[in-house]
């Protein structure tokens, strides 16, 4: 069987179904046909409650056996906004672009690997999608669940593309070969409220806490790497709430936001603050929310693989970068190695998000080459 | 003539007028009276606007020339609160206490005073009155303008006793000589807002605003003196406000209240401040607000006077502290020098606040002694 399918058609059906996260439903319904159309077994669930959920998974598979190649991505988008030019869920294409919510980050994708996988209806392995409805959300209902469900059923595979949008000026100028993890901590340190007349009968608990910023203000955690940037830290809050002149306040907090790359882990950036915390006052305390950890697919034959693709369609030979800010990578890279690579990222998340039609076209070519050397080298030569 | 006026009598006049601060009216047309009939040249005017004004003030003068005794009090009370036994304006004497709003704070020790003028009708030199209806509120339609009043006429004291009440735990066992300054400052340091994982686009205020406040807290401004405390420097607030985890905040805010003695003045714990923030950033900015200076009225023929009358009367010796809050003492310390003597402080402030029936009639004839004391000598000997 062999059926063709245009991305750009598939991209327009997909944008036409609203899908703010958290996604369920329609959308899911277009590309569950489109897959099925083309072989794939479509699995879907529902996770999460409001307001976080209910949110839509789908994880598709065609083929068996290895190589394993998967593709992951996200069907809902952020919200519009007032003030775009049509519309923003009734897809448009006015001179070379198509307009939509969604027409980079990341329908636009999506279509385009649904369309290359159709042209591979014959071959060897297994391809999947790993398709979320929660990525711009708070993601714990999303790529997290359908990584258990895999593991669950034991199809991990041996390579995963992401297909964020990564390209900056053309298409194919950068694919993302990792990323910095970022972790937000929060101080609290305790004290006694009093009055400012009488300070041996209180306890201020600000002195501590700019003994423990001091302290962390002093850090420098590396000097970057050969593909990553300097991990910081920011503090980005301080907060008494005092609003009486002649008050020793009860409690003092503040927010820290730290970007870090693959020499840590947000668990150990927690403890060394935590240290510092408990070494200035017995009435310090810290909570830590890891957003994600660190994710670097070093430099090898799956980069080398994109980047062959990337230059045969487009001529051009694209950087390998780790910057900008956390995906679901973060998730997957813990399954196998993982590298990024999607539409320009110009106007994504901004009104009148647009994708160039003809960059559509390519993608698809690009990804169906992609498809074809991931499944014929065998597994031992991929990772 | 010699007009005998009954202290409790009068003191139950002035707490049946409500005053809270700012007062004007009624409460100042009782004292008006009693002093008028007992020969008090008395000058009443009205000074700011809503809604800390408007403050009625009231300068009485009785005599004239040197020397030139003044008494300074205030006729305004705080809020009474609720869940008083009785009306807090409607004075009730139960048992040994008079109660009421003022009772103490000080409405019992005006009364005191005026009853004792009332004795020494015929008398060398000048005995005045500084009464302001603006001591618990912002204080800057009061006595600062009731001085002016004063200069402008040439009517300077050469002695001031402030009636605050100064006794902790019998009548007369703490004046005050003395009390600490009082200075709050805000620092501001402007930043530039920017993404945490692009700071270099960025420029954080946080970390300079805690380089200053280290500097800050690492200070010892003194060790105290013979009769002062050390001085205190409190961060009583830090604020940012900044409520998204990925965001460098475009400015951080911090507070400081100092209590100092009379080691330093406003101005120069203000400049010194202010060389920190700067040396630190050339973004950081301070803003002081000096709510009084300190005043120090060195041991001497004044406290000595005023401690022989309260022990002929009571049997106990004072101590002379310069503790506790400011007081309008902070003004009158630059016309001449004041000491601060009165009833129990234990119910100020408080609900049911209440004075002991027998104690203003004690301080009655401890305000006479003084008073006869302090007319009898010579001006070149007072101070
Ligand atoms: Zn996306
Ligand atoms: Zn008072």
């Amino acid at each position: 069987m062999s059926i063709s399918i245009d991305p750009v058609d598939l991209a327009c059906r997909l944008i036409a179904c609203p899908s703010v996260t958290p996604a369920t439903g329609a959308v899911f319904d277009v590309l569950e046909e489109a897959l099925a159309g083309i072989g794939f077994a479509v699995h879907r669930f529902i996770a999460g409650d409001a307001p976080d959920g209910p949110v839509e998974n789908l994880f598709a598979i065609r083929g068996s056996g290895a190589p394993h190649f998967a593709y992951a991505g996200h069907l809902d988008v952020v919200p519009p906004g007032a003030g775009w030019a049509g519309d923003p869920f009734t897809p448009q294409i006015r001179g070379d672009l198509l307009y939509g919510r969604g027409a980079v980050d990341m329908k636009g994708s999506i279509a385009a690997f649904v369309a290359a996988a159709a042209r591979h209806a014959d071959h060897p392995g297994t391809i999947s999608l790993i398709i979320t409805g929660d990525e711009e959300g708070p993601a714990v209902h999303g790529t997290v669940v359908l990584i258990e469900h895999m593991q669950a059923a034991g199809q991990i595979p041996d390579l995963c593309l992401v297909g964020e949008p990564t390209s900056v000026n053309r298409l194919g100028d950068m694919i993302k070969i990792g990323r910095r993890g970022s972790v937000n901590m929060w101080i609290t340190v305790a004290g006694t409220q009093g009055h400012v007349a009488y300070p041996h009968l209180a306890d201020n608990p600000i002195p501590a806490l700019v003994r423990i910023l001091s302290r962390i203000e002093a850090i420098t955690l590396d000097e970057g790497t050969d593909w990553f940037q300097a991990s910081n830290i920011e503090i980005t809050d301080v907060e008494v709430g005092n609003p009486a002149t002649n008050v020793i306040p009860a409690a003092a907090k503040a927010r820290l936001s730290i970007r870090f790359n693959d020499l840590h882990s947000g668990e150990a950036l927690a403890a060394r603050i935590r240290a510092i915390c408990e070494e200035e006052s017995p009435r310090a305390a810290l909570e830590a929310k890891i957003s994600g950890e660190a994710f670097f697919t070093p430099p090898g034959a799956f980069s080398d693989m994109i980047s062959a693709a990337i230059t045969k369609h487009t001529g051009i030979t694209p950087e390998l970068s780790t910057t900008g800010g956390t995906s679901d990578a973060r998730f997957l890279s813990k399954l196998c190695p993982v590298v990024e690579f999607g539409l320009l990222n110009a106007t994504m998340h901004k009104l009148d998000e647009a994708v160039a039609v003809q960059d559509i076209a390519v993608l698809t070519d690009i990804f169906a080459d992609i498809i074809e050397a991931a499944l014929k080298r065998s597994k031992s030569i991929l990772v």
